[in-house]
């Protein structure tokens, strides 16, 4: 490694980073059919079907904190977080590997717990547990999944199919799991300067649930087959809406309109967001971590999917040239830009 | 989680831990042809080939040591154990996902060293790198890999296969990266103690390569396809010889013979280790990493194999009730007993 030069991580950010790290690599095997790049890479797999495999990694003090996420929990949504990536292909998924690295300070029962949120996951996604490898580490515990699912040919949706007047479209409500990390955090703080007082989480259930065991949209999925409506582009939103915008319109190379009004978010978190001083729509835009499906279709699709309660049209893509922009609720035009969340920031 | 039972890891260790952990998981997916507990899952692909999947995690302080790793060979590495699974299935990797966890200690330019290693990897072993994860870790360095790659219906080896009076074959030699490793452990110590003092690493070229730079044993794979040869059998040396024998011979429910006189030791590994004091044949049988291919083969193949200068033949299956054995150069009778690297024991 030279010396000479150092560039920090957290100038790159996640994205930057991995795009610098990858560029160099060109995929040669002709079982590859999309590398590096989506939700899942795709590979040939039979004359229907493609295989899709997903990798994602969680680790402690990063990810999630161990003072507020229950072990069993934390196996659970290790596991959703990985499904929803195969889902966001239009897929579905079928087995899991999992990597875990874990201190000796853990007993084994804390591991029985771990895995226990596994196979609930596992039994409620109908996915086989097929690999495990664990091991130890110096400090804290790390669980990496590989998810592996499948995909009719016909039906695969990439990131980069919008096209000019599509409709954008996202499922459930937004900024949950950020306002469940709010509250959280808060009681934590109480807790640390006076551990006798209980943490006050009553009437937080809602938010609580987005944060710690959130599920992966199987169901919109099946929605979608059932309308007889393919994406044209579609992604899941692990870092905040915003960020989410902005791969579909770079991957398919078009612009957006996204309209404050559209933006669903669960009345819990408006009001909860309006007491931490936040911006309910900033919560939906920045927060993360909701795992719903952000996806584009056709403007002749319209009337398939308008009347389903779990999919709301937030907006419509636009000419490249044209940008990418949020209109507020006073109609102000505001130019997006996407504050997902950066790992490699130093506090 | 109980806080009455607290079992300690390293009671377990790591293969009593996955037994442990996986007990409750059932396959229920008709895609799952193999599940956990071989050097790879096995997944229906088409109506000619598998799909084989296996996952391994790298981490910091457990597996290597920054002092004297170099990141392009951590990077290296950290492919090729991988693909080593794959190979010991009798397939063929085509794919990696790669999943990093690195503190922010790091500059941009260490990961691109490790990601060199990586392209590297990729590069000699034709793999595609078709996912990246990259998040930040509060303290060390972790890399976990999935390797996904493709094997013939009718050419898949497992453990489970090996019957009375198969040859027990291993290719290569053992005991090299075990070696190496106290070389290098050896000159930390004196660094640590005067940093003034330059390692003294001259004529170790074999077992230091052997150690930060291992190989897959792609080569073996074409050998048996050349000769015609299907082994019953087969596992890759990760954890030690008699750690890997006791594998098939559990999974197969058959006893073993090893002879010591048998057990190809490369010179310099020898004299290394009566230097520091070790017995070559516990290099080989409990020092791991080496990731040679063990496995077993049919009588009538022998003649297929006998002249092949990458395959010993180091002993034969026997009735399970008849029990594993070592036997060493005097012929007394030893139990082979697993003392394989348990990750979990305290220091």
């Amino acid at each position: 490694m030279s010396e000479e030069k150092r560039t920090e991580l957290e100038k790159l950010g996640e994205f930057g980073l991995i795009d610098q790290l990858t560029k160099n690599f060109k995929t040669t095997q002709t079982s590859t059919v999309y590398g590096v790049g989506d939700d899942a890479a795709v590979l040939e797999k039979n004359d229907k079907e493609f295989t899709l495999i997903s990798t994602d990694t969680l680790v402690e003090g990063v990810h999630f904190n161990m003072m507020y996420m229950p072990l069993k929990h934390l196996g659970y949504k290790s596991v959703v977080v990985n499904l929803s990536d195969i889902y966001a292909m239009n897929g579905t998924p079928e087995q899991i590997t999992v990597s875990l690295a874990v201190s000796n300070r853990f007993p084994a029962e804390a591991l029985e717990e771990i895995y226990e949120g596994i196979r609930l996951a596992c039994d409620m996604y109908n996915v086989d547990l097929v690999g495990g490898d664990t091991t130890s580490s110096l400090s804290g515990l790390m669980i990496s999944i590989t998810a592996i699912g499948s995909v009719a040919k016909d039906k695969v949706v990439y990131r980069n199919g919008a096209k000019e007047n599509d409709l954008l479209v996202v499922s459930g409500d937004l900024g949950g799991a950020f306002m469940g990390l709010q509250v959280l955090e808060r009681e934590k703080e109480v807790y640390k300067a006076n551990p006798n007082i209980q943490p006050d989480l009553d009437g937080f259930d809602y938010l609580l649930e987005r944060q710690l065991k959130p599920e992966a949209r199987k169901d919109v999925i099946k929605f979608l087959e059932e309308l007889e409506v393919k994406p044209t582009s579609m992604i899941d939103i692990s870092d905040g809406l915003a960020s989410e915008i902005m791969h579909l319109c770079k991957a398919s190379k078009v612009g957006c309109n996204v309209y404050d009004e559209k933006i669903p978010i669960d009345a819990k978190v408006s009001t909860t967001a309006i007491d931490f001083n936040v911006d309910p729509a900033t919560a939906a835009l920045n927060g993360g971590e909701d795992y719903e499906l952000l996806f584009t279709v056709a403007q002749a699709d319209y009337d398939k999917i308008k009347g389903n309660p779990h999919m709301t049209v937030i907006g419509h893509m636009t000419d490249a040239n044209a940008g990418t922009y949020f209109i507020d609720k006073q109609g102000a035009t505001i130019e997006l830009k996407a504050q997902g969340w950066n790992h490699f920031k130093k506090d």
